[in-house]
């Protein structure tokens, strides 16, 4: 694949944030009726202005700052004492211990974590297998360093709860020479948490076929009430390469910080940090400073967002499934994956639309899947109110533009 | 080439602040004589509590944090306001207008700017010239990206001034295949500013021979007395390709606030974009404020920063050239890349030996030329004392360990 086509497949206008740089078009003319009023929301992104960042974090951060050279020119994997706590608290969290020294590195967001990872361990050719839907750089990445991407398909459409992945589907993708498997749980866009038993049964058979696994756990924390959450780290029998991805970006609304954990296997750690040496060199010096908030929130915080995410959550459901957009309860996390009626216009004119006569950014399915052409995705950390009120205007143009 | 050997290459041991991960072996029984005591200094990278932070970086970066949202979620390519007075600064600054639109990207460090620039232009097979030697990070970065290395030799031993590459092997190794040539100007490790005969006929040659060319700017600001810079953007002739890279890193002491800059051809920047959204994102929203207290530091801030640091130039010049370490002279930067006599162990022990027995970190002349055993750079953004006791410190090991 030549450098044209390799970009092609990153392109990034409908990337969440990046709706600013989209060419509107003649939306005039297209529009049907007139615009719908109402707070503009931006589902693209957590609205960190109503969850704010963590209490002190800009504190701490100006302790780091005081530290001045120490903090600036950390080893490129982070501070040690940084990476010693944040191992113990990692450690407690996921039930697995973890070395401070050779099993964790302190990455630029979790995106960063994600392409260190995948950085280290695919290659041109490397089959690679990645759900459908999840987060969209799993295949951009494995597009970028010239991966083949093996498809696992996620059953979500048209179910209050997401059975899972088809294990039989992954462990014929194991036995055809897939060398690693990268996957978020809950998943990233529809908020579905991987089973206990899938979780045991995915180490099992990464075990057994030699298989490098790949964990995005970003959305851990929020975990809705009456949910259960396997950490595959903790398993009992698990592959020789794995690697757990988390960060305080979404839950904390640290994101403005650019910070990441990856935690696991010694080998790739050590060849994340080389990678890192050459792609932004540390994760902000001062900014890790901010990783001494990070599992040590004052008592109730987590407990408050949580509800307050839930609450959110149980309405907007409401709203959407009363109107037939068929959507998944997501288990965990603050991601909505509502599925469209058929519409007189295609997915991308759809949110664009929405945009300019809704006043609503959502990003579009295809980010996730690019088959996936008739579902929006919404991370609903927002204010409550404006977000029902722009859930409805959605439900609304879904029926202006429906066939 | 498979994975095991790409990361061989990548080996960041020895890379500037990595000296900690160093294994010290058997020091004690290698040394010889006693312990030289002293001040550490660690000349692997600028002592940023010397040399502190551009005045009110943390006061802006405060005011960027009380922005909120519209300061975490900036464009990938960064906030429009804050890229707006950076390319009208920098337009001054290098006598080519760019345009905040379309011609430049803000990128975590230079590091950032110099993976996203080859990682959009560089591809397996594609043939790279990269000056030997020069950063350690473009030479990694081609074997990572799968690229070829065809090096282009700076002649800079036994000479006080550099004269520059040979514009001869250049315009052959363009006329062979070459598709990328990336440098920096100043070099790291020597100094050498390229002179304007020889910008002028690299933009030239690489115009003729369709050469994408990566400038790598970041030492610029920091011009000795009776200097002259080219910047290569501002050329009547230039090439189609061509990314600038710059940052506050360095003269400026804002490292830790992992900020940089590329700006230059549209369609390659179009491209850093899409790569940056799956490689981290942005730079961390709340530091690109920081940006703004760039190239508008208060009158006379740079002329006496640069006047601190060419006293411990003129001072370390000194002290190596009349103990017989023969070193060029850089004409801008902080780095100096003293050559060693013939020692009794080699260099990577020397190294080592120096951090154990005479209190200094340097970086070995290998980073930067793995043919190149007999130099060592050093980073002499430091207090002025300390940095000179230092310097004969390891004026007298050479002596101890010379054959």
């Amino acid at each position: 694949m030549n450098l044209e086509e390799k970009f092609k497949l990153l392109e990034a206008d409908n990337a969440p944030g990046q709706e600013i740089r989209q060419y509107q078009g003649d939306l005039n003319s297209m529009m049907i009726g007139e615009k719908l009023d109402g707070v503009f929301v931006d589902f693209s992104h957590g609205d960190v202005d109503t969850f704010i960042p963590t209490p002190d974090s800009d504190a701490v951060w100006e302790k780091g700052f005081a530290e001045g050279g120490k903090q600036a020119y950390t080893e490129y994997r982070g501070d040690a004492e940084i990476r010693t706590g944040l191992a113990e608290r990692l450690g407690k969290f996921t039930g697995k211990p973890i070395s401070a020294e050779n099993e964790l590195i302190i990455t630029p967001g979790t995106q960063g974590a994600l392409f260190l990872a995948l950085g280290s361990t695919v290659t041109v050719g490397t089959k690679v297998a990645v759900v459908m839907p999840d987060y969209f750089a799993n295949r951009k990445l494995v597009a970028f360093l010239g991966g083949e991407i093996v498809p696992i398909a996620l059953n979500y459409k048209e179910t209050l709860y997401v059975k899972g992945i088809d294990l039989e589907q992954l462990e014929n993708a194991f036995k055809s020479g897939t060398k690693v498997f990268v996957f978020s749980t809950p998943n990233n866009p529809t908020g579905h948490v991987y089973s206990d038993s899938a979780i045991t049964k995915i180490a099992e058979l990464a075990a057994r076929y030699k298989v490098t696994l790949v964990v995005d756990e970003l959305y851990s924390r929020m975990l809705y009430s009456g949910e259960d959450y396997t950490h595959l780290c903790a398993c009992d029998r698990i592959p020789e390469n794995l690697i757990t991805i988390i960060g305080p970006s979404k839950t904390e609304s640290l994101s403005g910080f650019r910070l990441g954990v990856a935690f696991g296997t010694p080998k790739i750690i050590d060849r994340m940090e080389r990678l890192q040496a050459i792609v932004s060199l540390r994760a902000a010096g001062y900014n890790q400073a901010v990783l001494n908030t990070w599992f040590q929130e004052p008592a109730g915080w987590l407990e408050n967002r949580i509800r307050e995410h839930e609450a959110i959550r149980d309405e907007l459901l409401k709203v959407f499934n009363s109107a037939n957009l068929k959507t998944t309860s997501p288990q965990a996390g603050s991601y909505l994956f509502p599925q469209l009626p058929k519409l007189s216009v295609d997915l991308h004119t759809f949110v664009r639309l929405l945009r300019y006569q809704a006043n609503v950014v959502v990003t579009p399915g295809t980010e996730f899947d690019p088959n996936c052409t008739d579902c929006i995705r919404l991370n609903f950390s927002q204010d409550y109110e404006a977000a029902v009120a722009a859930a409805k205007r959605i439900a609304k143009m879904a029926k202006i533009y429906g066939i």
